[in-house]
Parts: C-alpha cells; sequence; structure tokens
C-alpha cells in the first residue's frame, strides 16, 4: 500500500494536469484559485486508496476522484457565500477576492465539471457512479439547508445534528470510497460496507471538527479558536451542553449565545461552561463510538487483514489529527 | 403530429406529477415555486415534438424534457439574483419571495435534481444524454459569465455579442431537440442537424428578445418595455446601432447609457435613437436571417415534408410571437 501523502501527491500532480484556466478567464479562474488553495484532499484520497485497497487500476479511479474533489470545493464557494465567510484556508474566499456573483457562477460550473470528470468511464460504470453522485450531491445540499434551518431554530436535538452533518459531510465521503469500490469491480455487498465505513468516519470527522474549533491548539488549527461559539454556531458541543448541563447553566449559555450586545468574553464564558459540563469528554466518547462503528464494519469485509490494518491507521490518523 | 399546445398540457401533467415538495421545505418549496411559475415551455416541449418528429416513443422522452425544464429553472433563479432581479413572470423571485442564500441553494438542488431525471435511461443512452447535458450546462454558464463580463466593456462586438446568446441561449433549445433526437434513435447526422436547426432558431428567438424588449406591445410583453435600456444592457439594439449610427448619435447614446444623473425620458431617447438609425428594421433582418439559416438546415434533412413543415410553423409561430 501507498502512503496517504503519496496518494495525495500523485493526486495533487493529476489536478494540476487537468484543470486549467480558459476563457471567460473571470468563469475560470477563480474554479483554478480555489482548487489550488489546499487542503487535506481527504475525499479523493480516499476514493485512490479504496480502488487499490479492492485490487483496482488506481489510475481509473482518479477522474472520480477529481470529480469529488471538485464537487466538494464548489460547495465550499456557495457555503463561504452563505455564511459570509471572508476567509477560507487562511486566503480570501472566492467571492471576497472576486464578487458574490462570481461565486455563484463558477460555483455552478464547478458541480458540471465534476459531472464531466465521470465522462471517462465505459457507460456502465459511469452511469454507476453518476447515480451515487447525484444522490450524494443533493443530500449535501440537504445538509446545508438543515445547516441554516438550524441557526435559527432553537429546539435542534442531537438526533437532527447527527442526521445534518452525516448529509452535509459524511455521505460525500462514504461516496468517495465506494465510488473506489465500484472502479475496482468490488461486490455490491463490499461496496455497501466500505461506503458505511466511510459514513462512520466522516461523522467521527465532523464531530471532531465540532472539537477542535473549540478545544483545538490555536496554533496549529489554522482557523480562529472558537469561531463556532462567535458565530451561536448549534454545534455538537451545544447541543449536548443544553442536553447535559442544569437548567441554571442551559438558561445561562442561550442567554450567551442569544445576546444582542458585544460580549468579549463570550468564547472563554462557552467554553468553560463546556469543560465543566464534561463536553470535551463526552464528545471525545462519541468520536470514539463513531470511528469504532466504522472500525466494526471494517472487520465484517472480505480483503486482507493487511488492508483492513491500512483502512483502520488511516482512520485511527484522522482521529489523531490536530488541524 | 400533435398541436404545441398539447405537448405543454401533457408536460406539465407529467411535471406535476413528478415535482414534490419535501423536506427541508426551505429547499424543496422554492424548486416547486418556480417550477410552477408558467412560462412558454418551450424547453421540454422541443424535446417532445423532436422525439416524435423522428418516430420515437414520446413517453420515453418526458425525463429529458423534464431535466432541460428543471435545469433552465436553475439558471433562471441564479440569473435572477445575479441581477438582482425582483419580478419573474409577474410574480416574486426566489431570491426575493425568499432570501438569496435560498435562492443559491434551492438552484443548486435543482442542477441535481435536472441530472437525476436522466437516470431513468439505459446507461449507454444515460451517457450520451449526459454528455450532451454537461456540454451544453457549462456553455450556458459561460454564456452567463459573458453576459456580466460585457456589463463593463464598452468594446463589445456583435460577434462576441452573438457568441454569448448562442451559449446563453440557443445551445439549450438546440441541446433539448437533440435530446428528442437521440432518445427517438435518429442517425448521428440527423441529431447534428436538428441541433444546428435548434441553435439558428434560438439565436432568432434572443434576437427577437431583445426586440421586444424595446419595441414590443406593453400590453402583451409581459414585462416592462425597455427594461434592457433602462438596465444599460448592451443589447444587438444597442451595439448595432453603435455600429450603423454617426458618431455624434453614437456619442449620444455613450453618454445617455453612462449617464450618473437620474433620466426620466431615458427609454424614448434611446428608442428614438434607435428608430431613427432604422435599428428596428436591421434586428427583424437579423432575426429573419437566422430562421431562414434554420429553415435550410430542415431542408437537407430526411425527414418527411409533414415534419420539416410542422418543425417550420413551429419556428415561423415562434417569431410571430409578442410575448
Amino acid at each position: 500500500m501507498k502512503s496517504i501523502e503519496t496518494y495525495k501527491e500523485e493526486f495533487l500532480v493529476y489536478l494540476n494536469e487537468k484543470v486549467k484556466v480558459k476563457e471567460p478567464l473571470n468563469l475560470y479562474e477563480p474554479i483554478h484559485y480555489i482548487l489550488q488553495l489546499g487542503g487535506k484532499r481527504l475525499r479523493p484520497v480516499l476514493t485512490l486508496l479504496t480502488c487499490d485497497i479492492f485490487g483496482g487500476n488506481e489510475k481509473l479511479a482518479y477522474d472520480a476522484a477529481l470529480a469529488v474533489e471538485v464537487f466538494h470545493n464548489f460547495t465550499l464557494i456557495h457555503d463561504d457565500i452563505m455564511d459570509s465567510a471572508p476567509i477560507r484556508r487562511g486566503k480570501e474566499t472566492v467571492h471576497k477576492k472576486w464578487d458574490e456573483n462570481t461565486g455563484i457562477l463558477s460555483g455552478d460550473a464547478m458541480m458540471i465539471l465534476g459531472n464531466q470528470c465521470f465522462e471517462s468511464y465505459d457507460a456502465p460504470i459511469f452511469k454507476e457512479l453518476m447515480i451515487l453522485f447525484n444522490k450524494t450531491a443533493l443530500e449535501v445540499c440537504e445538509g446545508q439547508q438543515c445547516d441554516m434551518d438550524f441557526e435559527t431554530r432553537n429546539d435542534v436535538t442531537i438526533t437532527e445534528y447527527l442526521k445534518m452533518i452525516t448529509n452535509k459531510t459524511s455521505v460525500l465521503v462514504a461516496a468517495a470510497m465506494k465510488m473506489g469500490a465500484i472502479i475496482a469491480g468490488a461486490s455490491k455487498d463490499e461496496a455497501i460496507k466500505i461506503y458505511n465505513f466511510g459514513l462512520n468516519l466522516g461523522i467521527a470527522f465532523q464531530l471532531q471538527d465540532d472539537y477542535l474549533d473549540t478545544f483545538g491548539d490555536a496554533a496549529v488549527f489554522g482557523k480562529q479558536i472558537g469561531g463556532d461559539i462567535l458565530e451561536n454556531k448549534k454545534t455538537f458541543l451545544y447541543l449536548k451542553a443544553l442536553e447535559m448541563c442544569s437548567s441554571k447553566d442551559a438558561k445561562k449559555l442561550i442567554a450567551i449565545y442569544n445576546a444582542t450586545t458585544p460580549n468579549n468574553n463570550k468564547v472563554s464564558e462557552v467554553t468553560s461552561l463546556f469543560v465543566e459540563n464534561k463536553i470535551p469528554e463526552v464528545t471525545i466518547n462519541e468520536i470514539e463510538k463513531y470511528s469504532n462503528k466504522a472500525f466494526e464494519v471494517l472487520e465484517t469485509m472480505s480483503i486482507s487483514s493487511v488492508k483492513k490494518e491500512a483502512l483502520k491507521d488511516f482512520g485511527l490518523n484522522l482521529m489523531k489529527r490536530t488541524i
């Protein structure tokens, strides 16, 4: 098995070959810009790795990997507009560097470019991949809509939250892996299992994102610590705190989130409330729960134990991440 | 051959069956709303008609027709955001009735829903339709980008303008027809010809849109007469006037368009300039030129003369429209 770093490097070579700026420049330059901004390249690496795991020709997986990465970056452009986010990966977001209209339209074009990546596959595989891709893409939109709906709701449950992050984040991780399996010609049963592995890993990954946003190391996290708190985001930490803490603390938490006057101590006050109510520990437990669910799925698969270990290592490393 | 009205009515029955509101409501209600707003349903009707023309089973063309209509309406939602347009078909635009974020996201979802419509086709046809659809969709984005770029440019040529409207409008009309041909199993040669018929008809259609915006009958046009002039749109009329009129009139026209102080007579002043320079006549000639190009393509086709007449009648009726 290749290292994750090797998959990533090889994928980036392919991406640079394929993604070129052309006319009209105002449409294609933002696309080139966001795709060059960096990032973990988690999803395309998973497509390549999974294809390899199932004994497929990794070269054949590049186009699906690229489709997934292009689609993911399209969602980032549109999400950043919806969130009015000025910074992405330490650089200006597309709608800040250009304008909102450019962000909307280059995002639209990216969704189409993502679809076009699949055109190199023979018709039956093409159709199978497109059906999975369309289903996944629509779920991502539904997840984003629920995320926006939650902003103005005060009765969001943990179950609803988990469903939202499953749609917004996990299904694309899961689909990225299943595509690798499909391209490698894995059995339907194995493809479903690797999808479920990815789905659970994706949930663990997103919960960890929530955790790091408040409890990460500012020096390495790359985003402002407490950003979710400043934006009144109803994260797992927040919802779990409301569920677990005393009614006095719950009232305090809600009051801090709903305050209309500026509060310079907002992040530290909310963080203290979380710590006092053992939210970090509970969140770490939840992350482990979903990681373990992923690893249990792995155990039922008919791939070699070396390959199972490779996937497990990948998951464990992902959970050890600090950024 | 069925009447255009019959194709439209049957298509609407299918659309109403297929497009249902579901959760999350804020994602799917705007989709339902725009698809129920009415409109000529020109593109889906052309898919059904063309399938019929080539002896195909019209029932099989419904999903492609729906895909084209859903995609077209997605572009309307995003274009209306980009143009800050408050009204579409006499009703509030999606981003006005809801908000911009809702418009962006429900538009995104519509593009995916459009793709999903093709999933009912067998893999080889599915792939052929998707390749055409992706290519067309990207051209539409390129056309929209050029349209936006033209707003801040003072050196747009008629050739560039025609290329822009070809991408923004005509390719989807052409692709709608070619899809009907593909589904009916027409030969590659005939499919290319019907595409070219649609492409030229689409250009004529868009030029007529420019014409009606200034010279249409306010009572029947459904939009404000002179809207393009008020928005300083570089339409065919405007660009042709600059090309044809005296340098004195050209300066006057540019001055009116670039004026920063309000001008209550703007529409009438520009319209007079157009009339004095015979722009209405030149535009009608240009519309006829592209209609005739479409009809010439028709003559080279190997379909029966009854079917040629049906397509020609459709084109002639389209050119006689007042709305």
